[in-house]
């Protein structure tokens, strides 16, 4: 039988109230925090219930189609995990073997795969003021689509990624913190440095760092946010983000140092970002198909980068943090020094120091994503949760 | 409960004689009316109890294999939804990352690929004269291991697309007229306009018309085939379209004018293709890679094809048709002038008051592969069907 | 309900200890000689099921991850096969496609694909001395992993196919001679020849003769391994079917010359390999990016193999072995003469002799794989597999 502990976590999850049923799920901050907490807690019953060794299938058949416009690893298979424990057949939309080259249109592809589809999920965030475009047009398409009785159903999309958030990572980390440090409300007060480090490559996405401040700043932490100049957000994150912190009774900052953001802080989270200007040029430029203007801005921007070579996350920064202890995270694959790269976001002993932290931090991303294809698909998540726990069906049959 | 709706559709389905359990689904015209019949009648019955919540699922295991030669959407999605929804897991072959290249025969692949799968479904319309062959050459091969044993059972080919024919296609913009105009009887005597029209790519196959001819000649339809003179068909199609439509009583003539076909018709089908001789031609540049034949050819129909670019759909065309209000028809995507391309098949005003009729148009096709797939396997569909409508299942378990 | 011949399967598998749960199978000579007897054991009994049309699948949910750095079709089917027979989703990693280039490392990646897997399959035969350790190196990652709390259960990697070993081919084989010959003791004396043959490739892999000789010397077989001069194995591997071959009263030699080798041979196995020096070169070449060295490489290796054209397996060459009428085995694809290339391993005419039990030999690949995962993942298995039995589940629901 199921543990005590998964009975403690339906019973806390039934408590919350929950409104995604055939919704979509792009950014974290348009969903109140009642439904952040139902997430956090469905994902840590599904990651129990696995680690139990019993199987939360909730569909006989159906699919779930990803579409990756940009490389991936840990997404791409959490994605297929969640499917395949949910029972849902995974279809990959390979643009390259589709008619999309053909002249199709984004309204008909979303119909035309989606008859018997229950799960979209799509990473679209290599263009600034795109990708989150994307994946509302597909939504806008999937509603006119049902709504004219063409599909029986409303698939739900999930943000696998997009220029704006990236809300399946930033809610695993935000689990992650939670069962580290021992409950939500344990993060309150608690200082994270979100910080730019140093990469030798450019033009990584936004997401990361805004998917963190957009929802760290929800839960009374401290948020410093540190980049060097130039290097900024998109502008609307980042007041959102001073907002939510007033509101939380947290706080929020911006700084131009490694150092100042690293002072006293309870988490660090260094990772290399292109800033927003830049990242705004390259989408025109690669609209324009521009080769010359993109190695031109390529190479101003590595120049650039180069002159903050000095933001390493290293020991000696480690050491400014709370009793030098700080918990390090990072999203992966993180650029490392000397071993995937010369000079990178961090220092060997550091990353290795806390490489076995971040593999728990994604190891949340798979019952994250599970549990957001559940509520969106399930009316009564409640009771279905309830139901499955007590049949006690194992993984092995 | 599934509804009296469905109970109907499984009474007419069990009305209907069958052949086709193990045997392989590759032109309509091989396989007599009462099977067409109950293809639809199962696909109907399937899409409803999709709509209703309930699963068809059929397979506890096996392998549902694709072959993609050609580019793909609708189908691709399609095949991959009713091997989900069947129980069925999807392998796609994909010729580049197999031995295949290496020298291995079409007849050991079909075996090795075989040893548990239950369907393969192949596209392979590029080459005429080759597609089918292929298809049948797949197919004699696993007769063959079948007998000697090597297989337990032998695997059902799904058409996908040939050089002559377009099954699921035409099976399902025949369910979509029914379920339009009411029944199949209502189908007698309505006239149909399959029509040539401009586009600015070339090479487009030639199973979507002959698919139609093929099948709408049997069900009373008085078929009218336009093209410019230069673009037929494969003869033998269209000798075979006389015939059935003589025998179904209802009627087929072939007209070099869009505007004689569209005259009174009650349902317009404009799409591009090729014309027969010129995909010889092709076929025959392609199999000794002649690069500079190919670049003549392309230019020499494209300058052809321009001097048909008023073959477009547009509303004074559809004017002519019965009331002005044909039921415009298009197994999508459609080059829309305007929109897809300077100047194609369809207006972009006629497509958009049409565009939802062609979504459920396409809507059929997954339920159609399901249904042929389900009479490949099933020894005794009518008990099969009842007992899966009887089990009353919920997709979500 | 299953046949006798069933049951009695599930008897002597029972009485065979095994210790591979949660385990890796990487090598068969790693493997003690019970073990390799319950693998064909329940290879035969789960390919029983299958002909009579039971299922034997295992899972309710759970991905089996395929990584296949080289090209395959049976080895990929197989594994697809067995993965849809035991319940499990398939996930393709596709290195192209996911963040490794990104400067990912191995362990890394190895856990982040495996929070809810629960085999691994990896082809990885082109460099000698790398794709066995590549595979210790996941496992090892996995151990970690699972040791830290990462991974909730350790995932199985499933080898199919190193530079050393091809184990799924030669358990696969070894089934078929067991099935051909009436036994595992029938195979006691009989002669088997393992030999070198022309074909107009370069670069073969060495881990089909390798992994033939490890394993039929284990059964009292007269291994016969022939190459021309210069053509040798891993060195290892042969000291290690001499010492084999001893241990189970059989016998091992290495001769220059096929006909040596056929001469009263019971089964014959020619196949074309790379030399072992050559293959060493090859991957020191293919790590320094040398274009023009592998190029005279290939030149001098080509050459090489064409002053031994006459090792081809013809009518003549099958007349010396037992009374004319050796067993032909060939793990496909094989290079026939005048069918995929001028000249090759095997005559048409043999090929075509024996092209019928080729597919048998191959025909238990996927069995075996479902056997190898089976019992890496089910703790006891003897009991499963009598409760699969018992519980008589059609394929058709």
């Amino acid at each position: 039988m199921p543990s005590a502990a998964i009975s403690q976590h339906v019973a806390e999850f039934q408590s919350y109230k929950t409104d995604l049923f055939q919704k979509d799920f792009l950014l974290t901050w348009e969903h109140p925090a009642e439904e952040i907490k139902a997430i956090l807690t469905l994902a840590e019953t599904f990651k129990r219930l696995h680690h139990e060794g019993y199987s939360y299938r909730t569909f006989d058949t159906g699919l779930a189609i990803s579409i990756f416009r940009d490389n991936s690893t840990r997404t791409r298979f959490s994605f297929a995990s969640a499917a395949s424990a949910l029972g849902l057949s995974l279809a990959d939309l390979d643009e390259q073997k589709s008619q999309i080259a053909h002249g199709e249109t984004v309204r008909e592809t979303a119909n035309m795969i989606s008859f018997l589809t229950e799960v979209i999920g799509i990473r679209d965030d290599m263009f600034l003021g795109e990708g989150n475009s994307y994946m509302r047009e597909v939504g806008a398409a999937l509603t006119d689509g049902t709504a004219k009785g063409v599909l029986h159903r409303r698939p739900s999309i999930v943000n696998l990624q997009c220029d704006i958030d990236h809300p399946t990572q930033s809610l695993a980390d935000l689990a992650w913190l939670k069962k580290h440090f021992g409950g939500l409300s344990e993060l309150e007060g608690k200082k994270i440095a979100m910080t730019w480090a140093y990469s030798p490559s450019y033009g990584k996405p936004l997401s990361v760092p805004q998917g963190i401040i957009g929802l760290m700043t929800r839960f009374g932490m401290n948020v410093s946010l540190a980049y060097p100049e130039g290097y900024g957000l998109i502008p609307e994150v980042v007041e959102l983000a001073q907002k939510q912190a007033k509101e939380s009774g947290g706080s929020f900052e911006t700084v131009n140092s490694m150092e100042d953001a690293f002072q006293d802080a309870d988490i660090v989270y260094p990772k290399s970002w292109a800033p927003f200007h830049v990242m705004q040029k390259r989408t025109e430029l690669l609209k324009t198909s521009d080769k010359d203007g993109l190695k031109a801005l390529e190479k101003e921007c590595l120049a650039n980068n180069a002159r903050f070579m000095n933001w390493e996350c290293d020991r000696a920064k480690m050491n400014i943090t709370r009793a030098g202890k700080a918990l390090y995270m990072h999203c992966l694959p993180a650029d490392i020094t000397g071993i995937s790269c010369k000079a990178g976001e961090v220092s060997a002993d550091v990353f290795e120091e806390y490489r076995i932290p971040t593999y728990h931090e994604a190891s949340y991303k798979p019952f994250i994503i599970s549990a957001l294809m559940f509520l969106a698909r399930v009316e009564n998540p409640g009771a279905k949760l309830s139901a499955i726990v007590n049949r006690a069906k194992s993984l092995s049959l």
